[in-house]
């Protein structure tokens, strides 16, 4: 569990032997590429976070396809925390893009792993202030520009996705299809 | 600074004396309705919090036009995050909707805050996860509604915003045009 521990150090301090209490919250365990780990209409019990391996939030929309809201690599947490936090039925799904390392803590240790530490509720805070942050630009992003700046702007600013995500996945990620990521793709390119 | 007190006191335990030097570490100000507090361009040092009145966070577009991503009413936190987070300009403007209170926080204040009464974090830790989690359920719903579903869900789903928020930043806050709403409305409402 190293991975994790080097996370919460880059935000708080722990020393090695807080982290031996620490890591028994968690469990671990891994999934194989295309498998689901949070299904939708269950609620969401885990909060995972990704120690090798990427996986994929996505819904079902009305025309029966996948639809991704947001990927998870490695050293990101990924869960429905709305479906977490309310006890609500989640609306969406979490799949394993390529075969993974998963860390997960249920709802009910992360809260005792917070009452028992509560300085990691400081390590919490930070990353989701700035993923909170981070998705009001991804909304500006998704209002202001074109089609075809959505794909560019993504794969020049995220290369540590796009380089490992398969192409329809990132068409579906920012709301196009794979026929017009292709197009968009050989006109560029061309 | 009562708001203030009653807001925190639905996450965490604060007691009325440690209220008192936590007020300390605020201002509180006025703004007239259509006043700007945070500048596109200008790195955001505050965060803020409504208590009394309402707020938009804008951007404007390539057209020109203000575009809404975000309001606030009372018992609410505003701010660009990532410039507060990362000291970069802010690309958002926040604007009076209405004659409002706010409590402003700098970022160092903040920080001296949050080291003497550490508690805090837990409060933000929560509001900011609900918020994240909530703003994965609106990029699920701008993917998959139809216009017309964006405006129905709006108001009927938020009427303590629809009811007080002028019917052109309802528009913008859901990528519609003004004249598009006042059609769906007058064909829905006739």
């Amino acid at each position: 569990m190293k991975e994790l521990l080097e996370h919460l150090q880059a935000y708080i301090l722990i020393s090695e032997e807080e982290f031996k209490q620490i890591e028994t919250y968690f469990e671990c365990f891994e999934v194989k590429k295309k498998q689901d780990i949070n299904s939708f209409k269950n609620i969401s019990n885990y909060n995972f976070f990704v120690v090798k391996g990427c996986l994929n939030m996505y819904f079902i929309n009305d025309k029966g396809e996948n639809q991704s809201v947001q990927f998870a690599i490695e050293n990101w947490w990924i869960s429905d925390l709305l479906s977490l936090h309310r006890n609500k039925k989640s609306v969406f799904f979490i799949q394993a893009v390529e075969n993974c390392k998963i860390l997960s803590i249920s709802k009910k240790n992360q809260e005792k792993l917070l009452i028992e530490f509560p300085k990691i509720e400081r390590y919490f805070r930070i990353i989701y202030q700035v993923a909170l942050g981070a998705s009001l630009y991804r909304i500006k992003f998704l209002y202001q520009a074109s089609k075809a700046e959505r794909y560019f702007h993504f794969i020049k600013h995220h290369p540590e996705f796009a380089q490992r995500i398969p192409q329809y996945l990132i068409a579906s990620f920012l709301g196009l299809t794979p026929e017009y990521v292709s197009e968009i793709r050989a006109k560029n390119f061309s």
